[in-house]
């Protein structure tokens, strides 16, 4: 049985609180710390678990023997300074990502794993979902031959305020770096260039803020397959989340999930219903999944799926984003310094 | 917090347990009884929960002051005596179907609840499942209008052993029982006469035991509706489990679930996944809602959405079945004596 | 080069005009009758073909030596004795479904090519429709093992009037009769009994008119597969055709067809086209396509795909399926008197 | 009624001869010329038609009085002068794409026109297809809102030999060129500016002859819009044409088109027909009606749906990607010479 702590009881918090209770057997939820913990989060927490203590200071849960691994769901730009400070007190650690905007900082961390033994893992939770497991599953069964285009459509069903886009590093480090992930995972290898094609069509705001809402981001990988990701902040018709992986042996492709398989058809046409609505309700299962890959890495004593090194190469492809952006050409990841 | 005691822990018990535990807020397992529990069930059962008792004597259970409700998933010809005797010791019974497949075992559980005030659900927990609800929902919109056909699909993907059938009551009462409920939440009415058009075409020991293993099965409903179940014990692709329902506004109709929506175009065609396997893998969330009404049934004191009743009627269509094979003519419901 | 005439120019005739004068080689109509022959029908018809000769007298068709086949799109009760008259002329004949509603009719259809040598070949264009002929390759490839359940859905757009059901034969025979043809041919062999639960749902006139308009119709086949029909005379959707053939080895089934695979998502679903309207836009390739097996059998002797018993048999379903509904019990074929 | 002579009488030549004979009224065809006009040729033409003339030269055409338009499917070197020839004979003129991959040549061909009074029409022959215009009838409805991302898949089914991409101008010109067209068409607009990722993972072959043979190519429209075409010249699963359009109200997206609608379920899955193998089969519809509105807009005098303008600018973009390819970058439409 591991014993967990988990640190921010923020949205991201919670879900992976109640993906655990609900479905991570071997571990144990012993503290959750925030420091904006009050009373009604506190409840919450209790109503799923009683037995779980609750805390303002992330501190007592890195001082705390019993606990075998942290999982960082605080604020972003904390999530590289608490993971250098968890490694060091000797817990394995599960960071939401991004690990930070700003590569020094993720270096920190790298530097802080090789003097340490403790496990590390990054939340890019989509590798474990059942359409996107599926896809890989069959290019690596080789279903499909060698890749040569692998196309990613990922829309959001709201846009953020104009203010969360100014803090968040841009929509390519908050919401394409999934995206970036996702192409690393499917193609099996790196991107060494990026070039973007973008556009404010959804909010002004969103522009006057330094930021784009819509997007078409083209990649180089090294296996020279072609790679392309088409984002919007805003699909009326809820959370468009599609792959497509065409090959020399065929094509594998996935549709949005929704509520039912239920078609009414009558005077107006046949119509099923909408995509699920947002990451909650279309990813909840992989965030328990990737917990239990986490918590099995930890007792098996294995490498977690997802480590520092994936951490870090969405960024890199997210700044080369916006250095295409801003200098509107095809811009190589190894353009950007480490 | 509801307070629970399981009496069987085979597969259905199981089944509700992992349901309870994992996804049934204000519900708590003290007990599980089974007479031939052992140390590997112990051990599972205590996997999941550590604080379950466990024991070999239901009447532990039926005597504990502290359980308020039970949870039947013993054999099937224990289900109506441990009712009655639930009932009598004062507890809220949740009990698996079918109730009984003699209708006076049956009126003795309606009779004990005449003089009870007991909360009484039977099992039929396809009602609960996302797809055959949003059929429902859709009907009660009423965006098909008035239901005229309503059709269901149902084929396992695998035959029992003839053994089996001897004792289950047959196809009708094991199998299509579940239909047979099905038709009469989708009709919103009960069925008034059955035909049942049936063959042996899967396993020809099933019919040495004196049952079918295909049939296709007509119903005239109360409202005016004819319903149609066609049953297969075997379909090489898997569980096969769709509704359709055509009315004067429309028609709605589900697709079967599968493990993910995945489509790999080749040489060969385009091929898609096969259903999920069976009732395990395709229903587990509606054994884990039928659970949340219940417990909310108890907390709130409401109705439950399935009462004995809803037991009973089903039964009566299954044997109106048999005697339509049998006699080889249609024959109405209230033709089978209460 | 086979010579053709024409006898009727209603909408089925029209239809055969323009299937033979876009489609089928080796086919020139030669001359076109229609008691009700006007100047508007004749100048669509040299729309289409200005060498095409027209006439009010059918007999000119039959005296012509330089024409080698007749074509019946005339009233059904001029079927038969055109038939007769067509075969004993030396004319080959095609002729619209039904031939006859009455057996001896028919009788005397079987009769007259008894002493002839001419090719005979009954109009049951859905066999020739790339839906139902795919279904019918994978089952003749084996597919789908042996077929063990039937399913046709055939559902009218739009009812029609109570005065044409009183004469038509009622819809067992001038709708139906489509549907049972189809379960002969999934099945490849004929069926034994019928069984009918019906109901008057859509047109109380149809009612009083000593009609049904909606019916589910369980058959037994000779082969041990059981069929299962589902009619309505109205589908505010548009026309639903759909065929499932479930067996042993697995299922093929089809969906309806619509004018295009266009997909719109938003705010209210995901919404794909209705169904094509009705039988002229949904089967219009397979009325060329009956036409040009028709010419094929004539140019290279062989027999028409689907010969004078092929008419009669749907027949002896339709009223077979009559008297199942007045007499409200299942009724063999073999009770129906040739 | 139009008299037509066609030039050219390979495949494209054949399939509108058999476009216009079994689909195109108010057109007659009076001359077929083709230098390798040979028995064969016009044994097959004459069996479709017994009236037509055949001949070798194609001036035979342009000075016969009784010939109103002129259709150009002869080999593409030869579009542009051709064009020029018809329009100075007074000739209506439907010109296969590419006019010419010489922009000062379809200069040439523009002038012809400006000191005449002629019709022409450009062979962008996907505008017509039922699916593309399916989409096209959406955004034009306002069912989408204002596109921001229009994205087409367009694969073949096999690689042209590397002989051919070294006289036709290669994939940018002899295969997205249609794309080209397809992306003005959805957008309603020109594109700014063009960027290509391209690939040769097909066949080294190609890479040889100077030609790329996979590639993803982004395009800024004038409204604003982005669009993206994915190209490969080998799908092995058959031709792979799709369109999708997002924008702010909605999306619309279309499906391949197969033979029929069957699907298969058995223990290998679900699996339904691959796509229609290649153009003549998937675009046979297509090709009719666009010699449809050809023919109609002689008639009604009225413009053609897509005039000498609309075959320029495909040929743009498609020289603006061979620049885009060559200097890694992105390509201003502006920056192609005219």
């Amino acid at each position: 049985m591991v014993n967990v702590g988990i640190i921010g009881a923020g949205r991201i918090g919670k879900v992976h609180t109640q993906g655990i209770i609900t479905g991570v057997r071997n571990a144990k939820i012993k503290t959750i710390a925030d420091p904006f913990m009050n009373d009604d989060t506190a409840a919450w927490i209790h109503s799923m678990d009683s037995s779980i203590e609750v805390t303002k200071d992330y501190k007592e849960i890195l001082a705390d023997e019993e606990i075998d691994a942290v999982i960082i769901c605080s604020s972003t730009d904390t999530h590289s300074p608490l993971s250098v400070e968890a490694i060091k007190a000797g817990k394995h650690v599960f960071c939401e990502k991004p690990i930070d905007h700003d590569i020094d900082k993720i270096k920190e961390v790298i530097d802080a794993l090789k003097e340490s033994n403790v496990k590390y893992q990054v939340g890019f939770n989509r590798r474990f979902d059942h359409n996107f497991k599926a896809v890989k599953d069959a290019v690596v069964a080789g279903k499909i031959g060698d890749p040569h285009i692998i196309k990613i459509t990922s829309r959001d069903p709201e846009p953020p305020s104009p203010a969360y886009v100014a803090v968040s590093g841009g929509m390519f480090l908050d919401m394409t770096i999934h995206d970036f992930d996702m192409v690393r995972f499917l193609a099996g290898c790196d991107a060494t260039e990026v070039y973007v094609q973008s556009a404010v069509l959804v909010d002004k705001g969103i522009g006057e803020a330094g930021d784009v809402d819509t997007a078409v981001i083209t990649l180089k990988m090294e296996n020279g397959a072609i790679a392309v990701i088409d984002n919007s902040r805003k699909a009326v018709y809820g959370y468009d989340q599609r792959a497509e992986v065409f090959g020399s042996g065929g094509m594998v492709a996935t549709r949005n999930d929704s509520l039912s398989t239920a078609v009414i058809s009558n005077a107006d046409g046949v119509t099923g219903e909408k995509p699920l609505y947002f990451f909650l309700e279309r990813y909840m299962d992989s965030f328990r999944e990737e917990m239990n890959q986490f918590i099995g890495a930890i007792e098996n004593d294995t490498d977690t799926p997802l480590g520092v090194m994936d951490g870090l190469k969405p960024v890199l492809m997210g700044l080369a984003a916006k250095k295409s952006v801003e200098e509107h050409r095809p811009v190589a990841i190894s353009e950007i310094m480490m």
